[in-house]
């Protein structure tokens, strides 16, 4: 077994890029590109976090995280996990590396924790020890805990202020919840690295409510990042029949889930009351039929210079990636690509330290691709 | 012929709706439609205007206008049009009728004008005298004539006040024109309705800049309206190389034609210095690629509740009806309606007294084609 990866790291270092997925130069409206596979073979990859050194982590959903070199190898699971309910859309989700790394360490991951009355969403730090997951410290528990295989979420986002977002389903079975806020269903949470409560949180004082809530009335968001600029948090959210929206989550505001939806009146009924009330946030964008959005990013890299700015967004079903051209808290346009090249589903998209994008494919025979620029 | 006009109008009147184009329940995303057609063997109609009795004026690109009865009884041509330039997008192009046309009687109409130098695009109005048009007043002439057959524009937008706006194209070969002020290409005017100039227009006070000018640097404007509430002027216009934009035209304030344009980056090389420039506008939304926009409105009627304050832009490449769902200044979502079902060209798109939506077909058998709730 050593052997092998012995083998397979020297042949992949002695390629200065990943293999292109095939010589096909996509063209598209802003940029000339090509695929790159970076590796494959994992099993329905959810999120991935580069480390300083440029290498990644990757976490598969079936619950195992595992470090891919710069140069694509990939390490046997990394030890040291917590137990962790693997079923539906649970399981081992998103990981993000601590803005402070090179001082603290900390590694941070998202999943599916099993406990009393069924499982919930939990968030985690530890640190890297070779291939060892170490001083492993649970930081928040979503609550309650409730028999159900949908809608955990979940992105961590760091603000940049010493404070971290994640996104939390409305669990599917609880949708109700998320207009209340003596739970954490359908909300997007604001805490502090280690765990405690920001004093500045919108409903510290409120009470009755949790503190660590910033937003509510969500249904699933499974992607969330922080304008450039603005240091604002953007999400995409599921949406019910359709109606994915993209949202500007701000403090103590309602963004309607279940009462207002742009979901399509099927046959099986309204939702909610229609599209707007008062007191509810409208969103930026919406996509009518559902793309089934999932991970998405600001870019804000050289390599792609006419992207600077956009917003891209990785679909599910429609296996997409969307880049939308922002002005302001304006959609200009949306352009979708590699449906037709790629033709897989994708669950997150993130920019590497050089300002090169990497896609996560959902499947058993899951690949990290890098898309650069056509030669 | 009279005999036959008479036959064809009873045997219509005795029909209380228009004939659908074909059985069709055609589901669309907030409404089941079905398509009525009101007129057809129309030479490439490119303006509708409703009068008081339900009855249409329309226009044909080949230099006629005609009536068209609620009954879909289509005239003879109107006697009495000034002589009109018809060639390439040049003929007889938008009519609208006065806000008191009860009092008033005022059909306003442009078209393109021969004349020293070439050709331009003009506004005239007159009054409706059983077949005849009479009274005939040119009320505003666009300066200079150019030798082109190209870009003119033009739609008749009435504004509220007693003034209206015309949008004017840059004439094609003229593009630089859009950027300065001694000229009317690539502009939209203000005027009231005889013609004058109204004092609080933006550029009466300006040395060298021509006092009609309401807002500048624009290309190719085929649909303009008023927003049902702000009052503003909203416009779609068509872009080079694709990026046909939708603006929001404001008094005195620059577009950016052809500096800065949303086109793509084809090999022939970049028309202008990118998207963006301080000092000139961004578009509210674009299309690349370009559906090629024409007509556009509102929809204020309550036919289709769920369309409500929702725009229609017509496109004639596409041959789509675009609705847009709109917040405020915020094109929240994009539906693409009836490239499947009609496959047409669409020139124009205008809401009808009793909350219809009407299209023109851009053919040589052209048609009026109503948009009916399905049953
Ligand atoms: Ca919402
Ligand atoms: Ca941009
Ligand atoms: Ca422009
Ligand atoms: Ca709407």
């Amino acid at each position: 077994m050593k052997l092998r990866h012995l083998v397979c790291a020297c042949a992949l270092a002695s390629m200065s890029f990943a293999p292109a997925l095939n010589a096909q130069t996509i063209e598209t409206e802003r940029a000339d590109i090509e695929l790159q596979t970076v590796a494959q073979g994992l099993e329905n990859p959810w999120g991935l976090a580069f480390l300083p050194d440029g290498s990644m982590l990757v976490t598969e959903r079936t619950g195992t995280m595992r470090k891919v070199g710069a140069d694509g190898e990939v390490s046997e699971p990394l030890t040291g996990l917590p137990e962790i309910f693997v079923r539906g859309q649970g399981g081992l989700l998103d990981v993000a590396v601590d803005p402070n790394y090179a001082d603290n360490g900390w590694i941070y991951f998202s999943y599916s924790e099993p406990g009393d009355g069924g499982n919930s969403t939990a968030l985690a730090r530890a640190k890297l020890d070779g291939k060892a997951l170490v001083e492993l410290e649970l930081i928040f528990s979503q609550q309650p805990k409730v028999s159900s295989n949908n809608h955990f979420g979940s992105r961590i986002v760091f603000k940049g202020d010493g404070t971290l977002f994640l996104t939390l389903g409305d669990r599917y079975s609880r949708m109700d919840d998320a207009q209340t806020l003596d739970n954490h269903h359908g909300k997007v949470i604001r805490i502090n690295t280690d765990g405690s409560v920001p004093a500045d949180n919108p409903f510290v004082d409120t009470e009755g409510a949790l503190p660590e809530i910033w937003s509510y009335g969500h249904r699933n968001m499974q992607g969330a990042t922080v304008h450039p600029q603005t240091g604002e948090l953007w999400s995409g959210e599921h949406g019910a029949q359709g109606g994915d929206e993209l949202n500007i989550d701000r403090a103590g505001l309602n963004y309607g889930w279940p009462v207002v939806t742009y979901g399509e009146d099927y046959g099986g009924g309204k939702i909610g009351e229609g599209f707007k009330k008062e007191g509810m946030e409208t969103p930026i964008y919406y996509w009518l039929p559902s793309l089934a959005t999932a991970g998405l990013t600001f870019y804000t890299g050289d390599v792609f210079p006419k992207w600077k700015g956009d917003i891209f967004v990785a679909s599910l079903r429609a296996e997409t990636l969307s880049r939308l051209d922002i002005e302001g808290e304006r959609v200009l346009h949306e352009e979708r690509l590699l449906a037709d090249e790629l033709g897989e589903r994708l669950r997150h998209v993130v920019q590497g330290p050089k300002g090169y994008l990497y896609l996560l494919t959902d499947a058993s025979d899951g690949k990290i691709i890098r898309i650069a620029p056509a030669d």
